[in-house]
């Protein structure tokens, strides 16, 4: 038992985070495809274990880390009088991709590597994890996401408000509908991403595909980047929209906030639908 | 039989895709070498199963999603008065074969994951796959090309009109023989990649060659728009060049739209010849 | 026993690296996880051992390549009148994050791939290596660090000079306190990943995941530049500054020198202390 | 036995390639570490077996490529009144290492996936193949990159030769010894991951290792283009500066010529000298 060796006992302990994200899904014994039973809505047990918290202060850090490295490489070319002398778009787009790989990697086999509402909400909708790690693990993500804007903020003060800090909101020349149906399908592309890289069935089959899952699923964030900054500087991650709106603090930016937590939601929950019901047909399967 | 648990029974479910790329290539028992009988030219129980369909889906989602965040980028770039505050002409190379990568590797182990008629071709040309089920395969991924590009244009239709839309043409300066030719070479680096990466007999020497196939493969695609989107914005894919083609419905994307299709299934045909005569061996083989 | 076959005998060699970075972590027997006693302060017998002295060679030359290609890269992009007819800032990160990628996938096996003091202390604080071994690899990476940069000073003295050799300051617009916070967080970043990229624990539960180890590393280091390269031109490695500095020998480089190894090493410690505790809640454990 | 199924017969073909860089490293049976014996210089049996001519035939063909990809990217850019509207230099980088990292991946199995004659000189210097084999594969080396420029000259031939066709010379303001010394250090980075990446030692110990092997190698070769396109444009593979060199056929592109071939030959013999004598301690070991 993997348990015993691993995690402080606080309590029961018998309530490891189910069908965790990237490498990590490759923990499951043996090779033969089982579907995993739904997660419980409410796991009391759960609240009494370290690896729960530990896997809270892995997003919370995360998330953190997340937005401090991005929202600081937009400020570098946000401030810069011409691009060219700056790491351009293409940069800020590599930040935000190249961080989620690179975080994913690291925190797959403590918290699932989620660092994004979205993912929780697209994975808590399949049954992968219960409602209350899915609401601490969100709660977790949007505080690690004020700090990291925060600590941008606290490099330039001045600049940063000047410059927009990062924050999302529809740029001119796109309606809100426009914004709006961006959010839905960026989010749609990640969490696509994040069920079929990480599905249970490949694993069994493939047994080495885990390996690569934060790859495609950094890649999939860079390419949504590229897609879609002109649009709302892309959010697909609520956690995200809401640190560097907290922390600009403008009415531009409050004004369109709604859009970065619904369209977000909406593209995770169709993302696993369309996972659940046409790559898993699992309402027609008798059991 | 992984089939019993995965598929709807809708019929005999006995045509899983045959030899399907990526990942996947890894799901043959065993580790020895087997050449895989050709597959039949029509297969009519296919067409009774679920997981054909469910493959025809995932084909038309893949070039859907495809479309939509590469034509979405072209059109950031395209429109930007100065490029340098774009992600710029390679940014547009990323969002191609970036997607590619992350599609491929998403959708290996559903349908093979070809998101292109040209390596759909090539595939069908080493009879990797039936008849049936390439022409499925064509029609989902033109459908799905359609839609893409239409929901880029829904976003700004007006500059979507004035430049251009991301349709292919052969661009001021090349003829039509360098459009040609820039198409053949370019997919024949493409579908030799596929076939040089997905080899069921590289498969089985080194059993986990094919863990990584999306990513050169996405590369190839990524190279060859570094090198022909000067050339003709370059196609490599009958189905990209269509949609754009349709939505963007002008006669200066008609006129040379032939070259879209002629090019890439003469680049495929060549590299499924030369993979099977040079690299295979095939025509001197004793059975 | 591997040991027998690889090393010329000076003596013992019973002392090889202990718990390598990267691919070589996989070389425990089985796949049970078991921590690894910590490494003894001094282990005298080492020096007699030819693959100690094999590791600080290769810790040498690892780092004499880093700073030649990247410094090298600096050069191109900082004399140059307009960045847009160079690689650009994004092409200075990737030197750094690239050549990570590539060093410490080639030295890994031989020196554990460190590259970098910040790295060497961060692994020594959690015992993964002798106090004899962590000072000898610090004194060989600086050595590499500066000969790497005189090369590159070789090519162009007045140039080298006149554009600042790629030595680290922190830029105006920033006080001394930005730049030490942004080399204590992006060395953060840099051995976090480390630390999480080859916990042994990982290892025995994801047998494969130290191959792309050396993937998330370089990614880390080359983001830490896409985000610090405003503020202080990106330290996170004292002998990458040590180098430049020397070289460069101006009083510029040498006010702020302290920086760049204060906040490195912080980071550092940070990490580690965050791996240990948190991650492994090290104190919390009994026997 | 794997020859016997795949090879026509034309003679003996008891001659696979010895040693094939990259994926196929992990065809060798079982895991233990086993030196295998050195190359005999001659062997004539060799030229009776089809696998030979193949490898001849895949050398060609991926050098063909190679050129053809990167010359045009290279023209792309540099026709370009402004590079902010091309792919950039940075893009030409990744042309060549991007190319070099899905044709090592495509041709390993193969030939080795050599693709450059520097490459050739190194593996033969370290005896991993024979004299013969060495020379045939430089030859179709050599001549599948003139063919390769040869069809780039063909789309536009007086802008080919008014921007100078990616052929190698030293750049103004570097002399001729700083040209070579560039060539000799980039050529021995490419070589040394060459060497590290498919070392058959890690393969015994990291059995995975090999499976990224051309992810380094192309990467190297990225990075070498990013630090010396200033200096020289980047040989560090004479069939690469010889096809640009006999297409362009100006004085200025042979005059310096020789460099191109002294530079990377002499950095190939460093790094297997380093590689055999530092890393594997060859001249030390008994019997």
């Amino acid at each position: 038992m993997e348990g015993k060796e691993e995690d402080v006992r606080l309590g029961a302990n018998k309530f490891p985070e189910r069908q965790p994200l990237g490498t990590a899904a490759q923990s499951q014994d043996g090779k033969d495809y089982s579907e995993p039973p739904p997660a419980p809505l409410f796991e009391p047990g759960e609240l009494t274990s370290w690896s729960f918290y530990r896997a809270g202060i892995a997003e919370f850090m995360a998330t953190f880390l997340f937005l401090y490295i991005s929202i600081l490489t937009v400020m570098g070319v946000a401030k810069a009088p011409t691009k060219c002398g700056t790491v351009g778009i293409q940069g800020i787009a590599w930040a935000f991709g190249g961080m989620i790989f690179a975080l994913v990697y690291c925190t797959a086999g403590i918290s699932g590597g989620h660092i994004n509402p979205a993912v929780t909400l697209g994975l808590f909708l399949a049954r992968k994890l219960s409602l209350t790690r899915a609401l601490f693990y969100m709660i977790m993500q949007c505080l690690g996401a004020i700090c990291g804007a925060g600590v941008v903020k606290g490099f330039q003060k001045t600049t940063y408000q000047m410059v927009g800090g990062g924050a999302n909101f529809v740029n001119p020349g796109y309606t809100i509908g426009d914004g709006l149906g961006a959010e839905i399908v960026g989010t749609f592309v990640l969490v696509y991403t994040v069920f079929s890289a990480t599905d249970a069935k490949r694993s069994a089959r493939d047994s080495h595909v885990p390996i690569l899952a934060p790859l495609p699923i950094g890649f999939a964030v860079f390419l949504v980047h590229l897609a879609t900054i002109p649009i709302t500087g892309t959010g697909i991650n609520p956690a995200r929209s809401l640190g560097a709106a907290i922390i600009y603090n403008r009415d531009k930016a409050w004004d369109d906030h709604w859009i970065f937590w619904v369209g977000p939601f909406i593209g995770a929950a169709l993302a696993a639908l369309y996972h659940q019901v046409v790559i898993r047909a699992m309402p027609f399967k008798s059991k």
